[in-house]
């Protein structure tokens, strides 16, 4: 059996995991794969913090570089992370036609173009299934399994930090801040929070996915971004009696010609799969013009599931270079979009208004909701708490989403209303069209 | 752009939406696969029937065999079913060293080791991404995405036709008769449905799913089957009442040495996602020892669910021969199992019992129960209908399934039992492991 050469670049929690899961199941690994990669070198700045697996010395070095250069090793496995000195590294390794397995989501959707011209450039394979999902298989499906569709739509959740603070938040009824400290003092949370419930994090998957969605590179500057800082735990409670649930969702919709990326937290209906992910779980739904919606749901980020993908690219890549299969299709072929228009999409609303609690009133609303062909689907006005005002639900019927955030801009200058007025979209999923047996069975 | 030939063998309901999708979509599929897979020849004995889809009539024949040796066409798709001709004809191709793409779940699981072993010898590829889970790509993740796991647990709805009729009986509170009826007048069930309500179908998928779990072929005569043919409508509202759904799955269980595998109707707690599966939606879970659980979605037949799947290995397939990259791992390595004694599990359950409504009666079960060391959990018994027993509900905790058999039995002999006893599994599935950010962040 061949033996395929691996540098690693990056010694941190994932790196860790990727030595420790190669230790245990690295045979098993070759029997499948008919290939054995074998880990060469290790690079990383710090070389003294015990990282708890066990790990050759001899291997370990400061210098990354150098192991890019080594001719012994042909995959180059990065994860540094970021955009500085990983950006550079990796388009080292791929001008020398190597193959590069990276979990860099940030610098895929920053500069994405950027590197996969260096991969066609350079005749290298690029793999990255670490970089979105964590260990769900998504980027495999996208790249290869559903390789004969048109993606239409994909839609999910693909943060954990974020998932799991709006779970405990339902659960436990209690406010965002004090969710987030507990999640910080449990490790779901890191200590400077903003890159996961600022959305960016949830964005850079977004665009990576829009991406494949596409066959083109997206530029992260066309995407919407609304975290889950403002998320308040009465919308939490308040969806829940309507039957949905609240989940911080990546979402991309791709017609022929058009990409729109947005990242908000919108209302899911429970009996949905996307709604029963709780916790630290990921989940990614993928709406092909032939397979219809499929879905991908498991751990999406930690030590070991991360590794798990990493070492399904390592497996794939050294058993493609002992075949001397290189320079393979990225996935973002195949395509061009324009990022499509945001307020020209129709959206479900779920608004809750502020209002005076005085006869009239909610007349006004109904009034400029009309006034922007706004159609009410429902609405449920909820008792007072202690104060003048009242929390009143609106859910709309399909409205132009341009016009939702019109109307919401002159309601709130309205005086008998309390407070900004809060608007989530509820997210529609096509109910499985009806079909006969033809349709049904294999 | 290279071209590769494709025959295809089997002109039927998923023929005819594999000519359709890449009539629509073969464009787009070759500039993302970097070559260009080019239908040659379509085999059918029945080349009179319109098909619905536009065809060069000049590329069809009733001769499959000069298809497979026809040496312009390296690929073959053969989707002719069964076990008969398309065994001859897949191993003819596999002699000539082609790469095969086909959805035969019968073949692959009564015959897998005949064909497996004429892939390695032949040097050849066999691809069958459709043969479990329609348009889901499960087979990829299998082979592929989750090589660095050990796979400890595949759990799954792999059968449609069971999966709405279980659906529409929960829906609609009619018992399994009329629901059959009204499939198979809608088309979601065949005029003679045993392959499919009498779990074969699902075993053989099952089967599939064990030989990839185990890294080795796995006998058929192996698997425990059930059936849905017998499941009542008052049980699916008891299961609800209690929090669970009652859904069909095919279970594999693999440790170290010995691996099981099952197909049988199961309590699924409410909230689980596989519970959410409704209509002919198929699911499967995998637990691996790195990655944790994952899950995969989607339509699990029909002609374009199944289509793209087989275009998906299509394309893999004309990708490697356009590269040379040639005799690739099956899925089927680097394991061995023997068949784990299914008695020896344990299990948590739902029994039904039909009891005389008399005093002390209860009592008697219990303490049969009890000598079999079969611990109760929670006892409900319901109001009595017109007659002289009542239905008692027990679920119990943890037990030995040998042991929970062995007790129905004598029950079912106590005079004070009115009906044999209903026993269905409650599926357990692990609760998400606690961790820290190390544990939980890419």
């Amino acid at each position: 059996m061949q033996d395929i050469g691996v540098g690693l670049l990056g010694f941190g929690t994932v790196g860790a995991g990727v030595v420790d899961a190669l230790a245990r199941n690295g045979e098993l690994l070759a029997s499948r794969a008919g290939v054995r990669p074998v880990l060469r070198r290790i690079a990383d700045l710090d070389l003294d913090t015990d990282r708890g697996v066990a790990v050759d010395r001899s291997i370990l070095t400061r210098d990354a570089q150098a192991v890019v250069d080594d001719p012994a090793i042909p995959v180059i496995v990065e994860l540094i992370g970021g955009t500085g000195a990983a950006r550079a590294l990796i388009l080292r390794a791929l001008e020398r036609g190597k193959s590069v397995v990276t979990a860099n989501k940030a610098l895929l959707a920053e500069h994405g173009r950027e590197i996969f011209d260096a991969t066609r450039a350079g005749g290298a394979d690029l793999y990255f299934e670490a970089s979105v999902g964590g260990g769900i298989p998504i980027i495999r499906a996208l790249r290869q399994g559903l390789v004969a569709n048109r993606i239409r739509r994909v839609c999910g959740i693909v943060n954990g930090t974020c998932n799991y603070i709006l779970t405990r938040m339902e659960e436990e009824g209690l406010p965002f801040d004090t969710v987030l400290a507990e999640a910080q003092r449990n490790g779901f949370a890191e200590a400077d929070p903003g890159l996961d419930i600022d959305g960016r994090d949830t964005a850079h998957k977004a665009v990576i996915l829009a991406g494949l969605a596409a066959g083109t590179a997206v530029p992260i500057e066309s995407v919407r971004v609304e975290g889950i800082r403002g998320v308040a735990a009465i919308d939490i409670a308040f969806a829940a009696e309507l039957g949905y649930r609240l989940k911080l969702l990546a979402v991309i919709d791709h017609d022929e010609g058009t990409v729109g990326v947005r990242v908000n937290p919108a209302l899911v209906p429970h009996g949905h799969p996307i709604a029963s992910v709780g916790g630290v779980f990921n989940a990614i739904l993928v709406s092909g013009d032939i397979v219809g919606d499929t879905l991908y749901y498991g751990r999406g980020a930690g030590r070991y599931p991360t590794a798990s993908a990493v070492l399904g690219d390592v497996a794939e890549a050294a058993r493609r270079l002992a075949a001397g299969d290189r320079g393979g299709p990225l996935g973002f072929e195949g395509g061009a979009a324009a990022a499509a228009d945001p307020g020209a999409a129709t959206a479900r609303y779920y608004l809750r208004l502020s209002l005076r609690d005085r006869p009239g009133i909610l007349a006004k609303v109904a009034h400029v909701l009309g006034a922007h062909e706004i159609s009410i689907a429902s609405v449920l006005q909820k008792e007072a708490a202690a104060g003048a005002f009242v929390p009143v639900l609106v859910l709309t019927h399909h409205a132009q989403v341009s016009r939702v955030e019109a109307a919401r801009r002159v309601i709130d200058e309205l005086t008998c209303v309390g407070a900004p007025t809060v608007a989530y979209r509820i997210e529609d999923f096509a109910a499985p069209a009806a079909g006969g047996k033809g349709e049904q069975r294999a």
